[in-house]
């Protein structure tokens, strides 16, 4: 069933603790979300940059033929979002440097009619009002997940609440989820999150993997064991991607029906593991685009057999 | 196959943030690691206690059917190893309040003569010339594996770097293992571990799971998610228990040989997991005092389905 994807999309400048540094390359939530999951179906990407965005990075876009970005909006005297950040020696902690939200301070991307009946629902990380505009664009919507960042915890939280009564799953940080429910243990934190009305909440760990906490039950994973991380930024939207291209795919196919079943969610967390794991290993969306579908496969299997106990 | 532990046992007293305490109970790392083997097969202990130690403490470690308690020594005259320690909020760190060495700065225990056959060895954590010394005593071992922690590689490095050439296996927390090697990667840390000698490390992560590192291969599981952490102390010494206590039980029953192969071996990182998921469920041995084979079977259960992916 389809896929849509609603966020940034960002000229980001990444510092790294090895001195090995990028300038205004691709990056924003939505980006990461949609290269990822065009691996696994056809996502649908609305997002708005502006008129500085530069054509190279528009034709990076391209090369993922998964991604339809007839959503894409490039707004006439507008600047794109850009967005600067340096991470700490171990790579799990990083400092904003600068951010210029420039075209996200204007009114949110038009979504094109024909993706109004768009079945599964991704709204990448941004403002959680324009979160909630977005959704309530997709009524014929299925299953519907939000992410979000300790930003918004800190000064959008009545906004974020209400984005959380309406969603079917929320995604976000380990150290968000604490923060946000203020329980110091994450499982009782997601639970407090799930009072609010979602089905689940996926808690993302970086290199310790993730949970996923459901109303009926709650599925672990470790993360695949990487030694050598490049870039960390968009390692969440591409974890996102993949679980939900998972999720969608396997619903294309009839393999699974909404809600889905725990053994789709496993493997739709598996798949986000594996495609958060090859997007470390490069700058921005470099990995991806001359990522191959034999290499997932190949990645995927490894993931599993490493944690498989039977 | 023959298995047994050489470690502490000591009298503690630990404080919680939720403002329960505990004085003056049982513990040390051979009493948590041989309660945790001992529901796998008989484990054979060595350690010292002195004069002091209570009769009820002795009780308990009666009450697991599983424990060889021929090696251990009652000192006269000496003086029990107590332990004070602090949790902070989250309980993924503690302090200690105080530390009195008694019968741990004089002689170590004798290892009795019918227990010098012993395959699997483990060498709980204590100083490594002990741990050394121990090791020594063993010469029909199939597989020694040593746990250490912070303290020794700060103040014994030399004796550890030794310890660590002459065993299998290196069980250690996440952060020792990135303070031993000097590296901000857990598992490029373990490699360089493994540079030394040994076969494999352990990397225990807590609430994150545990790494395995081997010369072959790597495997990574997820913690059990537990909502209420009574008391974290011995967690990774249970850990050790469930794992080396599957090894053993898995070679005595033919399934395995050694090496062991990965299947066991995940098998038993998750059977450690369980075993260390019960402990934290109360002060001291309380829980594993009263634990059931059917609990441990469903747990493990419930382990497997909360995290496969198939």
């Amino acid at each position: 069933m389809s896929l849509i994807v609603t966020g940034t999309i960002g000229i980001d400048t990444i510092h790294t603790p090895g001195g090995e540094n990028r300038e205004a390359v691709l990056g924003g939530s939505a980006a990461y979300f949609a290269a990822a999951a065009s691996f696994y179906q056809t996502v649908r990407m609305v997002a708005v940059v502006g008129d500085d965005f530069p054509s190279e990075h528009m034709r990076t876009l391209g090369k993922f033929k998964g991604i339809d970005t007839g959503g894409l909006e490039v707004r006439k005297g507008s600047k794109t979002f850009r967005w600067g950040g340096k991470y700490a020696e171990n790579m799990d902690h990083r400092d904003t440097m600068f951010t210029e939200l420039g075209v996200l301070l204007e009114k949110p991307p038009t979504v094109p009619a024909e993706f109004k009946d768009s079945a599964f629902v991704f709204l990448a990380n941004t403002a959680p009002a324009v979160q909630m505009q977005m959704l309530e664009q997709f009524p014929k919507r299925v299953m519907a997940v939000a992410d979000t960042m300790d930003l918004w915890i800190d000064t959008a939280r009545a906004d974020l609440e209400e984005l959380i009564r309406r969603v079917d799953g929320l995604v976000l940080n380990y150290d968000e989820a604490e923060l946000f429910a203020g329980k110091k243990n994450t499982i009782r934190a997601a639970k407090k999150i799930l009072e609010l009305g979602p089905k689940f909440v996926v808690v993302k760990k970086g290199e310790h993997g993730c949970l996923f906490i459901h109303r009926d039950g709650i599925a672990a994973m470790p993360a695949y064991p990487a030694e050598e991380v490049v870039d960390p930024t968009g390692a969440g939207d591409t974890f996102a991607g993949g679980m939900m291209g998972h999720i969608a795919r396997a619903s294309a196919r009839g393999i699974s029906h909404v809600p889905t079943s725990f053994d789709v969610v496993r493997k739709a967390l598996a798949h986000g593991t594996v495609m958060a794991s090859f997007n470390i290993e490069s700058f921005s969306l470099e990995r991806l685009a001359t990522l191959k579908h034999e290499e997932i496969d190949r990645r995927f299997d490894e993931f599993v057999e490493l944690t498989s106990v039977s």
